[in-house]
């Protein structure tokens, strides 16, 4: 049975994690503000360590190995921000550590996780199942394995993000979370409630890949095949055992956006704001325009979850 | 005579511009201090309103007007960020604004100094004077004349951004902050030798432009055409009569690096750090890394001074 964490766990990994973490700033802009007609403040993951939330996770996991399985090492699967993140933190605990990629996962995140001396293992993310290969890698050689968002220690420590938000700005009116296999939003969620329990809290998943909003709509778990969409940290194509129940309980609804809302979100982001932000990052903001009527007056939190595109990808999308 | 300013005015100045300038987030990356053999504070003044530390001088100036220069107007000239810092500022603050920019500047800063209200007059930056169609628009409307950097109001200003960072990481054994009129760097020396006396203080400027350079060595002045450099924050002919012996009593040395340096150091800021950062922003860090062999070890400020740059351009060179 599995243990639901609670937001002393969040409290728990904001300890292991700090010091290894940046504690990453939250900016404003008045043209985002004047735009949006509401007070806008970004948590921005895109300048955390490795360029993303999941650092924050996967040193929480990590940090937990007893010493057998830090001898042993971790294998993980991601298309690619968990990667680097489970590499960088392996690295720093001095645990071996072996990363399953798919075969179209950007460039510079699988140059970054070799940097980190991960051990890389490509797949192919049509046609074989990561999960299996993961789970095959952890049997044969005793390695622990850490999921890219299905797990009680991953997901408090990414609702660590939330909880330095509430912590710096105070309560929110809304908060809006990218959605992929609901890591991020399900730790955030946890911490939203104790620290900011009026919020309005928003999961926003790309249109091709809405299996979140079709799973919390009809109240069980939604498969999808893998979605095409630019936003490749949300081609998820389920919800988790553990993330699920916690969605389903402390969020109050799920959004979807295109992928031309992500990339004009991305140039505003650029041009106002000077940050470099991944399609995915750009989940938040971009749902937050949708909904604009509703947010007037009020303070809204976007939490924008990472930076890593490849910089020819990004300088194409942005010149589009 | 010229009042020279100390650091007195430094910390008037940050008491003026609290609450409407950001304090911008020191930023710190694992690869920098790697590559460079060092422990790097970033300084990000490309996240300041505007896109660059000018909203702090800026500010700092108006702010200081009597009720009668408030009803006349203000008039300034410049190649962009001083243009944008003072539109904003004369906004902010209900001032009515008259900007001469030349009439190469970078697309996205005449946009923006529009956006805020600015009453933009073009000239040809490589035949006319902009001083004296400054002076000349001052004189025939009763205008009050803030220029871009030979003022104490604000160099004053714009030293608030080294004494954040010091109040923020405490002393630094060196700081490299971008040079073109000296306003930044000599508002930066006043508080560098209150706050981190020890630390060896360096004015960088582009290759093309290294009139600063030449002053400083020499001991007077030295006024040169227009650089041709891709830093157009740094194409200043010469030095200002307020800067220059703030700059000589209390900087270290200037360095100078090519253009082809500060397109790499674009190309790590955006990869690495995911911050878009402009040419002339990233003069600090090109120079650190000329000089990497005696910073090792050690603790070191790079002021990162601006980020507006035109979106299409920026593409062009990181994927150059």
């Amino acid at each position: 049975m599995i243990q639901y964490p609670t937001y002393d766990d969040v409290r728990a990994a904001a300890e292991r994690i700090q010091g290894h973490a940046h504690k990453t700033p939250v900016m404003t802009s008045c043209t985002a503000n004047t735009e949006l007609g509401a007070q806008v403040f970004f948590k921005c993951e895109n300048l955390q360590r490795m360029g993303a939330f999941k650092f924050r996770g996967a040193f929480n996991a990590l940090s937990k190995f007893s010493p057998e399985q830090r001898r042993a090492g971790v294998v993980a699967f991601s298309s690619g921000n968990h990667a680097q993140a489970i590499a960088l933190s392996a690295k720093i605990l001095d645990i071996p550590a072996t990363i399953v990629m798919p075969h179209d996962a950007p460039a510079a995140k699988v140059a970054a996780t070799k940097d980190y001396r991960g051990n890389v293992v490509i797949y192919d993310r049509y046609k074989e199942d990561r999960e299996q290969i993961g789970r095959e890698l952890a049997e044969q050689h005793g390695l622990t394995l850490i999921p890219p968002y299905d797990h009680p220690d991953v997901l408090a420590g990414q609702g660590t993000a939330a909880k330095e938000l509430f912590e710096e700005v105070g309560p929110l009116d809304a908060l809006f979370v990218p959605l992929g296999g609901g890591g991020l939003l399900s730790g955030c969620a946890l911490a939203t409630r104790v620290l900011s329990p009026g919020c309005q809290l928003y999961g926003v998943e790309p249109e091709a890949g809405n299996d979140g909003q079709r799973s919390f709509r009809s109240g069980s778990i939604v498969h999808i095949d893998t979605p095409k969409t630019i936003a490749d940290g949300a081609q998820t194509q389920h919800l988790g055992n553990c993330t699920f129940p916690i969605i389903q309980r402390d969020v109050d609804d799920i959004l979807t956006v295109s992928d031309t809302e992500l990339v004009n979100e991305m140039k505003f982001l650029a041009a106002r704001m000077k940050l470099i932000v991944e399609p995915t990052g750009c989940l938040g903001l971009a749902a937050a325009r949708q909904i604009k009527a509703e947010l007037q007056g009020k303070r809204v939190g976007v939490l924008i979850s990472g930076g890593n595109v490849d910089m020819m990808r990004f300088a194409e999308l942005i010149s589009a």
